[in-house]
């Protein structure tokens, strides 16, 4: 049993120091420390990072990686996708999260935030692979009050299932979208959420067809319309918000609601390229980063996330000035962290060991003037060597075990999956 | 020497065949092929791409990787690069080319179209690493007659240069920008490329300002100024092209002038973000892809390269089924040879021997129902394992030789030059 982790000789903030570890969090990082450990980890040339946390995922969904790109939202998802999705089981979406679990920790993710179906078997595949997931179960009624109760029972008896695992499997409640679940169902998510103080991860303001239907259909636009709902609140996570106005911005930061940006997603499936990241920031929201599911954008990769975040908010504000390599850094990780409630994020003596070290020899590397800004503009999520999560070291030398059955399993059963 | 090399059941159009090359050319494509070879290399879960083109960049500028990002573009060149650049001597070019050329070779680069000063040290940077450059010697009079004439007499002493040197080095004419080089300049370049059968290798188009600029001092657009100097050729590449109009695509198109694409760079400088690729294919225009040089788009990556296209194309357009993922691989490898006039960019009997192999062993290939998708959207530079170009292998098992001397020999001369 490794409880007692010394890392030598690591680059944090590009001066070298050692970082000792005792059971789940980090107990003092300094110069030449003279403490006893169970393993030894050897950090020259090597940068020492918090763990990514990927604000927004389906982590299942890599099983569609690649099925259908390059299509149009609704018949990419009323073809492709739910055909498909309707026809998941309980194995399928366990062995689709492990290949995600796999592919975040060989990109340097150790929380995620998901929303998915079959709750338990993305809990279990969590729990193997030792990461963290704060697992939304994704729910809608469909405006149908018969399914309205039984989404509340679902939410109340899901609690009760994540209390089976361990901390790194955290429960929270995933109303899909404003066009999918009703203002009663929305209403008493707050309120139960409130009750058991654990995070709500809606997808709202994504496409400007989801503003114009809620004009339609409520009157008010998306965030307007919760507003009236009065279920705006700090546990409210936002996936997308990418439509939302001056005033819709100030409605969020008054309530605390925390903003998730997907860059990638976005782009390719055309949703809208103006997330207003500066003007969310100023008014004190916090806004962290994530992926979405690999059917939209095709990887987990939060390296490449920061780095889209960067260069298309430049671009299309016209000012290379704004989002800075450090801003996207620690949206990527701190103010991910701060956003589910997260004692991590930050390499700091007493917080909990969710860490990376990155691989200084390559170019990407070199020369070394500024390693967030090589990091961000240069790496990607290869550049990742060894990660740790809640203490534990789940890949050395780019080795994460289990994993070629992990991918051998994966690629068979999502062929099987689409053939069914 | 090995002369004749045999790749084994490597995946070609997610087929598996044999490749048998002999010396510097594909000869043989089959199933199971006969023959004998100096080498072997096993294909086994792996796929076998062109290596690819990129169309714009300036290689030595690695050196300056990460050493002034989020700032404005003239701040950045006239504190930042220029003072710097100025300080550069032949061994810092011939370092800064040789980092460029591991940095391509180990994402997959086979050749380069590239822009800068001291053309031989680049050129030896290349002819050891053994990359094709198609170098163009950087060339600007500043509208001063003297120094007119003088960038005549080095483009006659360079041509010469260059054929110290094997096929893989290549000279072109690299006239700065139509802001440093004066219109008598281009033309005695527009007549002396074709006269030597050279390519020409101009920025242009590449921001508002440059067009504001065009139009205040020469009355006209960039490309109509072009088309009045009578310069206009299918020798013409050029890099960036973002402001055109239908006319001036037009104009372009009926010249056969070449067209190369930087997207990190376009997004990073916040230069523009609506490419006209679409218009641009359309009309017939052969459209490639590029980089741009380090220090404005901090990679040479031309995996991230073809997904930045894709996506922020799609985006900005508002249309999830344009510019596919096939779409812009073939910009990456068949165009950009066909750009440069080169016989490579596709694996074919017959074809100069340029070709990659992609590691599908990595979640990024998992499951793999469209190869192409999966290397455009969810794979990096890091897939590529083995590299050969012109019958000789450059990496395997990504391993390129003489790279740790590459890399601390750079990161010491980057600092020292910063310094000087």
């Amino acid at each position: 049993m490794i409880n007692k982790i010394l890392i030598k000789n690591v680059q944090l903030d590009m001066r070298p120091v050692d970082i000792y570890i005792e059971k789940e969090r980090i107990r003092q990082i300094g110069e030449q420390l003279d403490v006893k450990a169970d393993k030894v980890i050897d950090g020259t040339d090597k940068a020492v990072i918090p763990g990514f946390v990927n604000g927004h995922t389906h982590a299942a969904m890599t099983l569609f990686r690649g099925y259908a790109d390059d299509m149009k939202l609704m018949p990419w998802l009323e073809e492709k996708i739910w055909p498909n999705e309707a026809k998941m089981r309980a194995e399928d979406v366990y062995w689709g999260s492990k290949l995600a679990c796999l592919e975040m920790i060989k990109s340097g993710t150790t929380t995620f935030l998901d929303m998915y179906q079959r709750f338990r078997a993305t809990a279990d595949a969590v729990n193997e692979m030792g990461i963290r997931g704060y697992l939304s179960a994704c729910c809608f009624d469909r405006f149908d009050p018969v399914l309205t109760e039984k989404c509340k029972e679902e939410c109340e008896r899901l609690y009760r299932v994540a209390e089976d695992y361990g901390s790194r499997v955290q429960y929270t409640v995933g109303p899909h979208a404003i066009y999918t679940v009703s203002g009663e169902l929305l209403q008493w998510i707050h309120a139960f959420a409130r009750e058991r103080n654990v995070r709500i991860h809606l997808h709202l303001a994504e496409t400007e067809e989801e503003v114009r239907g809620s004009v339609e259909k409520f009157g008010l636009t998306p965030v307007r319309y919760l507003y009236k709902l009065g279920v705006l609140s700090p546990r409210l996570v936002i996936a997308h918000g990418i439509y939302v106005d001056a005033d819709e911005i100030r409605m969020l930061a008054d309530h605390g609601v925390k903003v998730v940006h997907n860059p990638a997603s976005n782009l390719k499936l055309a949703s809208g390229i103006r997330f207003p990241f500066v003007e969310m920031k100023r008014a004190g929201i916090q806004v962290g980063l994530g992926t979405d599911g690999c059917s939209s954008s095709n990887n987990l990769d939060m390296v490449e996330a920061m780095k889209l975040a960067a260069l298309v908010g430049k671009a299309w504000r016209k000012d290379p000035e704004v989002l800075t390599a450090q801003e996207v850094f620690e949206a990527a990780t701190a103010v991910g962290a701060d956003i589910l409630g997260l004692d991590a994020g930050r390499v700091e003596v007493g917080r909990l060991a969710d860490l990376c070290l990155v691989d200084l020899k390559q170019p990407a590397f070199v020369p070394n003037f500024n390693f967030i800004s090589n990091l961000v503009y240069a790496a990607n999520g290869s550049c990742i060597d060894t990660v740790l999560c809640h203490g534990k070291v789940l890949m050395e030398n780019r080795k994460v075990p289990g994993e070629e059955e992990i991918l051998e399993k994966t690629a068979r059963l999502a062929y099987d999956l689409i053939k069914r």
